[in-house]
């Protein structure tokens, strides 16, 4: 099997068990509104880490799985929140919540998955846990939703600047993308009751496959056609305005004219195609794509030796394959 | 001291708990809107059920600090969101999150609310609480946020409709009202050690009080001037819509020409303090008014006899004059 479709087969175990707990009620309303996002896909690649990490770890993967539908929950919470924020109308080639709900049911269904998250914690059986790893849990799914919306705040604050530096950036990217892989990883070891050290190799291992798999979707989204808003397009993230590396680093070393230009596109819904590759064409002159190359492989061989501490074993073959994956995928 | 004294004395306990635990970090105006709604006062009403909840079953009333000030968060989550839902663009007399800080801050808000609800219930000491106990605790407290989901999504729909019943009333604001005072019942009750009865009791006391409490609040809506949206009037409910128990009683019971009037009225934000007065005359002619007391009355008797499982005590007589309270305050 190639990783693509291990990650398929993953997937679908969480793709069940987010299912089978999220039967619809009344009001029918709300809860189309909250499954919409939830059943409509998605890698599940949290869910995925955590257990890997916990069988890494020599655990149980099955005891994963409701501390996975919870990082899920956590997830799609802040992508229908997330949609609002950005007036995004459209996700996974599908209207956002927002756009087919109406507004104040998408607001709910984002509470109310966010409520989720820390009911499916609370179906883990007791063995599995002892007390105070259970509140560990819980504080450390507070905490990485608390750096993300600090993250997002950033990132809002981003979108008004053309000054932010890479340390700025790298602030940002690793607490509103890097959180929930962190604790992925650290979770997933807790429950496989691994030890400190490699708790701690597994979440920082977590954080960053997560930067590295923003940083591949952003540079896909400049090199390769992407379907966007129902077309194909190449770099919609120019036309949304959003702050990559790519355009950070460029920032950091343009010249005037060139920041006059980058200033006049960044975020203009009107711009061109071709006004769009005179950007990436600056991009280039910068060596910010190359740069932004650079740092994904430093990172990919950065998380591959973390995993040096782990005997031979399946989970770590393919944690290690997902380093690789990270730089290597086309999609 | 009398009783709106004690009430006081015993919010700013929990003034000062928020305060302590909501310190201002960066990004600056993130956490200036996150503390906006819980720093601007309130009654406090919800941990101080929790604690009398505890002290009346025999339990340490500082022990069911977190789980207050988790309560306190989750209201104010509430708050923020409903404002936006609402489109309110005041609350105790200042402007509304969204209002001040802009949208996308008040949704982030909210969240990062709601995530605060959970990580303080993950600070209390694991002797005050067994595994099972605190997990029965965050279970509870997720219930009790989707039942809340659940009557904000009715009232949205009611919103539209002019043939809601008073069952159907009923089961909206035991959901939207009542569920987090039952929750601080029954989770005072909890903390304190009491048993299955004395739990079960003041679940059910709480959820009484959330009702009453909104009940009383909404006849003095129509009953006494008020201030509303800057300025004193009578009535802001009628020109906001809001399905109250005596709209819903006289809708029952009005006839075609009172009911086009009603509808003419009810949530149309230009009618005059006279169109107002016209309708509150419609429900005094159908005994709407009435009604709602006498249920009110109703409540208070219940609650109180709620209480006679307990031996005299301090907290006994408080919980007592709060349920008579709930009638008889005058704002």
């Amino acid at each position: 099997m190639d990783i693509e479709e291990i990650l398929r087969k993953r997937a679908s175990i969480f793709d069940n068990a987010l299912n089978g707990n999220l039967t619809p009620r009344d009001p029918k309303i709300f809860y189309d509104a909250l499954r919409y996002v939830p059943m409509s896909g998605g890698k599940r690649l949290r869910p995925i880490i955590a257990m890997l990490a916990c069988e890494v770890v020599g655990g149980v993967p099955e005891n994963t799985i409701p501390f996975g539908v919870s990082l899920e929950y956590m997830h799609n919470a802040t992508l229908v929140h997330d949609d609002i924020i950005d007036e995004d109308t459209w996700r996974r080639g599908m209207p956002t919540t927002h756009v087919k709900f109406g507004m104040p049911f998408a607001i709910l269904a984002g509470d109310a998955l966010i409520g989720e998250t820390y009911r499916m914690l609370s179906y883990m059986a007791p063995p599995e846990l002892n007390s105070v790893t259970y509140k560990e849990l819980i504080r450390s799914i507070a905490d990485a939703a608390k750096n993300f919306y600090e993250g997002e705040a950033l990132d809002i604050e981003f979108g008004k600047r053309f000054d932010v530096t890479i340390p700025e950036y790298m602030v940002m990217i690793e607490k509103k993308t890097g959180q929930l892989y962190y604790l992925a990883g650290k979770g997933g070891a807790l429950i496989g009751k691994g030890n400190r050290k490699e708790i701690e190799n597994l979440a920082k291992y977590g954080l960053l496959f997560g930067l590295m798999f923003q940083m591949k979707d952003d540079l896909l989204n400049i090199l390769t056609k992407q379907s966007s808003l129902g077309k194909q397009q190449i770099g919609s993230d120019i036309l949304n305005g959003k702050r990559t590396l790519m355009v950070v680093h460029t920032l950091a070393n343009a010249d005037e004219k060139q920041k006059k230009k980058l200033t006049k596109i960044l975020g203009n819904q009107k711009a061109t195609q071709e006004n769009v590759l005179d950007i990436i064409d600056i991009f280039k002159k910068h060596g910010s794509i190359d740069y932004a190359q650079d740092r994904l492989r430093e990172f990919s061989q950065q998380s591959k030796e973390l995993l040096t501490i782990f005997e031979k074993s399946e989970s770590k073959d393919l944690l290690t394959e997902l380093a690789e994956y990270s730089v290597t995928r086309t999609f």
